[in-house]
């Protein structure tokens, strides 16, 4: 079934809705049918379904159990692209089920030193939010607005294994595969590449370096293709 | 080495060079050290040498050896998105290294019932040309302008598999392992899926119904993601 996110709780959980405005404007495009019901979801966790009636009506009916989609739990510690990229790096990790993104300062960042301002965070969080109800993803990504250096991500949680992409290096599901970790830190770097400094320190701390595939990825594509290649190789993992 | 493609063979090889307008601009965002040399990729798929003498000055020191980037042979038979999303279709095909992109007719298909306009087809080139050159991949993918049915693409190649995609199907990954092709034919369906009937037609002249992730893909993320995984898997395939 359908959703949409809600930025507050309902009042109500049944009885005669009147949409947010931009919600309200979503659905009109939308043109569901009368009886195509969905689910509005509150922030709070709680979920209601609702009921169109046609004419731009909509009647509430009730609390209802809220939607899952079982990810494998990703973070992303990402160098920052420049301008629209960072929107698409929003996207994408969205679709790739990266649970957590938090922008990291690295030697030749070019973008992403300063904390992320109130509106890229309002614009990043209503990319995510449409991408997630897309994707039937009930649960939202949490971003970060404030970079923070590398070495302040360790210690890691038990079972989670830090990962540094780099082009070359051994490819990502092999090492899945070895480890058999619960969680995965990825680690992505600036266009320009780690520094040796750094990658020496992201390695003593832990990390593995992981390939991904023969082109030479920027920071928008190779972080969220590891994501979802991770989410991929937990459902190989379930055959096994 | 960077490259950058041209549309026209050069007339020298060695000597001044005078850069065509689109990339002349290009060039010079760049900002390339005057001792920063890079190829220049002619259609026919020779190599030259040029080198930056400063102030929008180059000279070719010759022809060259063209690069090469391993990529395992991936075709991507897509229902097409709609406006713009196909533009991200076409970037993310580039990353992912399909090798040739082939827009089928669906019958849930709300886009691309029509051949790509001479202006769409000059502006996917053009995003493919500038992808490729940031991703280090010297091939351009082929991209068929007309539509086809989806049985037009059968019989396939020996030892080339083709594939499905199907949200919660076995994973991909799983069935590579498993077949060992040496090329994939990628089937990617409309946003309303396929029909009944599509979906037993393409089972029956042997494709495979391959999942990915667990949140529902769109079309340009899905093809591509899929893309990627083989691309992967056979990086893996390698050191087995």
């Amino acid at each position: 079934m359908r959703f949409f996110f809600l930025d507050e709780e309902l009042e109500h959980q049944t009885g005669p809705w009147v949409p947010p405005r931009d919600l309200q404007a979503h659905l009109k495009a939308l043109r569901l049918e009368a009886d195509e019901r969905f689910l509005l979801l509150g922030p709070s966790g709680r979920a209601v379904l609702a009921r169109p009636q046609g004419r731009g009506a909509f009647e509430l009916e009730g609390a209802s159990e809220r939607p899952r989609q079982t990810l494998f739990p990703v973070r992303l510690a990402t160098a920052w692209p420049k301008g629209k990229r960072a929107e698409d790096l929003v996207l994408r990790a969205c679709e790739a089920g990266v649970a957590e993104i938090q922008p990291v300062l690295c030697s030749r960042s070019v973008a992403g030193r300063e904390s992320l301002s109130n509106h890229q965070q309002g614009r990043f969080q209503r990319i995510a939010r449409e991408a997630c109800q897309q994707l039937l993803r009930p649960e939202l990504p949490q971003i970060h607005p404030e970079p923070v250096s590398l070495e302040s991500l360790f210690p890691v949680d038990r079972g989670e294994l830090p990962v540094i992409l780099k082009p070359g290096a051994r490819p990502l599901a092999q090492i899945l595969v070895d480890e058999q970790p619960s969680q995965v830190l990825l680690f992505v770097g600036p266009e320009g590449g780690w520094s040796p400094e750094e990658e020496e320190q992201l390695l003593t701390l832990g990390c593995q370096a992981a390939g991904l595939v023969p082109t030479v990825l920027r920071i928008e594509a190779a972080g969220p293709l590891a994501a979802a290649l991770c989410q991929h190789q937990a459902m190989v993992g379930k055959l096994n």
